[in-house]
C-alpha cells in the first residue's frame, strides 16, 4: 500500500472509530466517508462493506490489547498487571456493543476476519495467567481458555443496560475468583503501573 | 379454562419441550401440533405464534426453577443449596438455546411476557443468597442482582460451542467466586440433598 493510501486508511479508522463509539454500528458509510473528508469510493476502495469496516476497526483495537498485554507483562507485578489487562479488555467491550459475541464465535474460526487478532488476545491473556500463577498470585485450576471465557462473560453481562451500572462491582467479583487474593477495589487500579 | 383445555395446553407445552430440546427453536407449528395430535386450529388457539409458545415453555420452566429454590431452601445445607440451584438454573440455560439473552433482556422489562417469572426467579436466588451470606457461607458484598448477571454470564457462555466443553469447570470458577470457602467439584454435588 502507498504511504498516503495508508494514511488515508487509518485517518478512516480513526474517524470511524469515533462515529461507531459516539453512536454505535449504525454510522453510514456516507456519514464515515463525509467525516472523513474522502469520496466514498475511496472508502469503499478501502472497505468494501460496513461489516469490513467494522472488523478492521476491532482489529486494530484487539492488536492494541495485545500490545498492552505485552507493556504490562515487563512493567506490572503478575496480579496487578492481570487485574490491569482485564480492565483493558473491559472497557474496550463497553466501546463496541455486540463486539464480545463476535468475538467469541471468531476466536475458534479461523475463516474470520478477527481470528488472529482474537488468536493474539487469547494468547497475551493466558501469559498474564501463567505468569501470576507461577508466583502463586492465580488461582492453578485454570487455563488460558477458562480466562478468555470469563473475560467474555463479564464483556457480554456489561454490555447490557440493566447490568452496566454494577460494571465495576460485577468486574471485582469475576477477578476475585481468578486471583488467590482478592483482588484490591477497581479505583484503586486505575493508573497504577507499579513494577 | 376447561380442563380439556387445560389438558390440551399442557400436553402441547410438553411436546414442544421435548422438540424443542431435541431440535432447538427451528421446529415448526405444524410439526409441533402434528406431534402433540391436535389440530394446527387448536394448536394456534392456544399459542398464536411461535414466540408465545415459546415464551410460555420458558415460563413454565423458570416457574418450575423457582419452586426448586423453595424446595433447597428448607433441605438443604445454605452453601449447597445455592449451588445446586445454580446447577438447575445451568442445565435450564443449556436447554434452551439464546435463552439467556431473552431473560438478561426480560428480567426488567415489565412488559415482557416472561417478566413475571424472570422475577420470580431472580427473587429466589436472591433469598437462597441470603441464607447463605447469614450463615457466613457467601461473600456478603454482592447482592441479588449481582447474582443473577453472574448466572446470566454463565449461561450465556456455556451456550457458545467453544466453551460448552468446559461449562462444568467454568461453573466451579464462577460458583468459587461466589461462596466463601471453595465449592467442592461439580460432580459431588449432584444428587446431593442432605440436610
Amino acid at each position: 500500500m502507498r504511504a498516503d493510501a495508508k494514511k488515508n486508511r487509518s485517518h478512516i479508522l480513526t474517524v470511524a472509530r469515533e462515529l461507531v463509539i459516539g453512536h454505535g454500528a449504525d454510522a453510514s458509510m456516507r456519514d464515515i466517508a463525509r467525516r472523513a473528508d474522502v469520496g466514498l469510493a475511496t472508502l469503499l476502495r478501502h472497505f468494501p462493506t460496513r461489516e469490513a469496516l467494522f472488523e478492521a476497526l476491532v482489529c486494530t483495537n484487539l492488536d492494541a490489547l495485545t500490545q498492552k498485554a505485552d507493556e504490562l507483562e515487563t512493567s506490572n507485578s503478575p496480579d496487578e498487571a492481570l487485574v490491569s489487562w482485564f480492565h483493558e479488555w473491559v472497557e474496550f467491550a463497553r466501546s463496541y456493543r455486540g463486539v464480545v459475541a463476535m468475538m467469541a464465535a471468531a476466536h475458534t474460526n479461523p475463516d474470520s476476519a478477527l481470528y488472529a487478532s482474537c488468536a493474539a488476545v487469547h494468547a497475551a491473556s493466558a501469559r498474564l495467567l501463567v505468569r501470576a500463577q507461577a508466583e502463586g498470585m492465580a488461582r492453578t485450576d485454570m487455563n488460558g481458555d477458562d480466562l478468555f471465557g470469563l473475560m467474555s462473560a463479564l464483556g457480554w453481562l456489561i454490555d447490557l443496560p440493566s447490568f452496566a451500572p454494577r460494571a465495576d462491582h460485577l468486574f471485582h467479583l469475576i477477578a476475585s475468583a481468578i486471583l488467590t487474593s482478592r483482588p484490591r477495589a477497581f479505583s484503586d487500579q486505575a493508573g497504577s503501573d507499579r513494577a
